[in-house]
């Protein structure tokens, strides 16, 4: 059996401790799509809001937008995903499981560390283990259907958008009359998109329903190198700078015949999730997309989405600059990089193990624990009046159930910065001790200094 | 013609300012769905950070949780949504445009002050005006569907949700487990639910595709009415806490036959909207479940969804109250009550007309506009340095165009709190001028003081 790696380690912690559940589980439950617990959620959350301000509102040549999930076909015909948002399906002739024709090939790759040579007849079923019988490849759109109205005709087919950028070109006329913005500059979205995968995967890193965190940056042709080489310092800067060792990721430029069918040049920013067979996947990619996208919905819609510069009297095309970041990649990416395993002491005076999320405080999900050192009469409703207070400004946990060095073990493993003990000296010295998750050093603190010192360290 | 009105006022204004645009305008657009530009994004956001911080990460009784759009079938059979969640629709005979009953008759009733004599013969036609000449009634099913996998068949069918809540039913024990909270306690969802709605409109109002803020609490039976006044009441006060006037809002009391197939009373907030007709929308319900859905779920997953209290050695299925709030519907209601027209001066000692947003500054969506006072190379680095330094911490815009009052105007119309001058005396004196958008009155303030200034007012 292989070794136990830190990805493991995080998908068993996140179902334990309520990061992540299998949507529909009571059902069955699904490998398409995941829901979010407690834990989770406050991740998520935290990690589009750093995003929201270093990309969006802490930039002044940005803007945001939240644009609909469904949009009608024409916008899917314009933009090239109805004719080519499609994947090669090939179906085992044994036991009629489907899958993807490039992952497997990738994945042999991967294993054997060269191409199969005799094409498909190399290939074994991952599911039955049947060598080389496969139908031949069918082209199958990832595109979800839906359908508005009373009747499911023509009429009313819509697509449920693959990628959240679509809404960003078709309302570039809108935002530019309304912002006054001029290229250079971009909008950002954060939202769900869809895709019909053939094969969802590998926990939170392929699933049917994501989200996306994207930013459509417009330039005049001639500066889209320029703006194409910032974006990709600007979001590796972004992983380092909310602790992801760099270590762990690695640029990829993506060969052409690999690209999208709008890209002009991409490249990947990979992280090292420890997958098997292939450790390395995408976090996220920076692509050029030239004018591909506001050059299509123009000609089809009959709307020109250009921007006229007044300066030199010329009507232009912007370039599109995109960088497009997976949020459930992201965070899958920030759990298994905090992930440590270490010693701390324990009261016998000897050392337990422990497992610490070493995340970044912005990003934990429970800023502090509240913990009475006994379940006590007198330190229960003191530690509840200080949790109350402090649960004005972040999200805190209360915690009086069992040892307290247990107590310390769960808020390290879900990454909680401080801890926070009122014990029976507090009655006298109105002070509480304050443990810090990866030195564990201690601090004693007034009482009604708590706030300002977690203020300090956490912000707001 | 009918006097213009605050919501028309606001209609015009969030298209012209970019709070709202229309889904796929610039392909004929729709009334189902609608687009939220850089400062309805940014008022959407600060609602739901309100409402979060408030419902969910205040309140020591309650978690949050993010589950999927799409669910499986069994999901919505079960709940009950498949088998009820319809709407009669009937079909002119003249142009064939479809309605939905119910809401023509509320509509004849709203404007004739009784119900139709003759039932449907009474009741034209909105679109072509013909009388009395209707298709017989048809339930209609309100589901979304979409398929999942290689092929459109049942097995692939699956729901996009009507509602978040059901994601919140079916994680129950999850979330027991994960997180050992116990009734009572609660379950916070803020995310989009979709439903095909046969008559869309009233703007942002009724929309296929749309935002819910949801709370699923959980009780013992007997201690569920005094939860439920809980939850009117906190329902309540959040929107005049956030500067809702209570003259606009009523509580109403739905009527058996008008409640949801699973509710055992239903207190909806309205607010006076200012509709053609029926001025008064409904903003958010409180219903109570009872043990409807986790008992419908544990009946046909095989899964009890029950809790066991150790104290009394009981097993029970418990009582979900649900606050259910619609996120777009609240942002509306912000707007209109916001707006206001009054007067300010202006530089020839008379006075000019202006329209200014009151929003509470927790929600407007830019917190401050630095303003060179002229286009010119001293101020505008000075401004620019400002603004770079304040948006670390908010939205801020920068704004260098056009006459000082126009600016002004410009901003309060889109309800931002601060307006801050850098003026010729700012090279002096290092301090620039800060006006307070509602009274107008002014503050000289060193420009090493402004974030300080501001943090006090609005908080970060």
């Amino acid at each position: 059996m292989a070794p136990k790696t830190a990805l493991d380690s995080i998908v068993s912690l996140a179902k334990r401790r309520g990061f992540v559940y299998q949507a529909g589980e009571i059902y069955g439950g699904s490998r398409s799509a995941w829901d979010y617990g407690p834990l989770g959620v406050e991740l998520k959350e935290n990690i589009k809001e750093q995003w929201w301000q270093t990309f969006v509102r802490g930039r002044e040549d940005m803007v945001g937008l939240d644009s609909s999930v469904i949009l009608p076909k024409q916008v899917w015909e314009a933009s090239g995903h109805v004719a080519t948002f499609t994947d090669p399906l090939v179906e085992c002739l044994q036991c009629h499981h489907r899958f993807r024709q490039d992952h497997l090939i990738e994945a042999y790759e991967a294993k054997k560390g060269r191409a199969p040579e005799n094409g498909m007849e190399s290939i074994s079923c991952p599911n039955c283990g049947t060598t080389g019988e496969w139908t031949e490849p069918q082209m199958f759109s990832g595109l979800m259907k839906t359908f508005l109205g009373a009747v499911d005709n023509a009429e009313g087919l819509h697509y449920l958008r693959p990628e959240t950028a679509q809404g960003i070109f078709v309302n570039f006329n809108n935002v530019v009359t309304t912002s006054r913005k001029k290229p250079p500059f971009g909008i950002g979205q954060i939202g769900k998109a869809f895709r019909n995968e053939i094969t969802p995967g590998n926990f939170i890193f392929r699933t049917r329903e994501f989200e996306q965190m994207e930013i459509e940056f417009f330039t005049a042709p001639a500066e889209a190198d320029e703006w194409f080489k910032h974006w990709v310092d600007a979001c590796w800067n972004w992983f380092t700078d909310l602790g992801i060792n760099p270590d762990n990721m690695r640029k990829f430029d993506v060969p052409e015949d690999e690209r999208a069918h709008y890209s002009a040049g991409t490249i990947d920013i990979e992280y090292k999730f420890g997958f098997q067979g292939n450790a390395w996947g995408e976090l996220m990619g920076v692509a050029n997309r030239t004018d591909y996208d506001l050059g299509s919905h123009s000609k089809a819609s009959g709307h020109e989405l250009a921007y006229f510069n007044q300066a030199t009297n010329e009507r232009y095309i912007p370039y599109v600059i995109e960088p497009s970041f997976g949020l459930t990649r992201s965070m899958m990416a920030f759990l298994v990089d905090a992930y440590t395993e270490d010693e701390a002491p324990n009261t016998k005076g000897g050392v337990d193990k422990r497992t610490v999320l070493r995340l970044d405080p912005r990003l934990a999900p429970v800023k502090a624990a509240v913990l009475p050192l006994s379940r006590n009469e007198d330190l229960s409703p003191k530690a509840r009046d200080l949790s109350a207070e402090l649960r004005r400004n972040w999200n805190i946990e209360f915690d009086d159930a069992g040892a307290i060095g247990r107590r310390y073990r769960r808020q390290d493993e879900i990454g909680t910065p401080f801890c926070i003990t009122v014990d029976f000296d507090t009655l006298e010295d109105h002070a509480v001790t304050i443990r810090e998750r990866d030195t564990m050093s201690q601090d004693r603190v007034a009482l009604d200094k708590v706030s300002a010192y977690l203020f300090e360290r956490l912000g707001k």
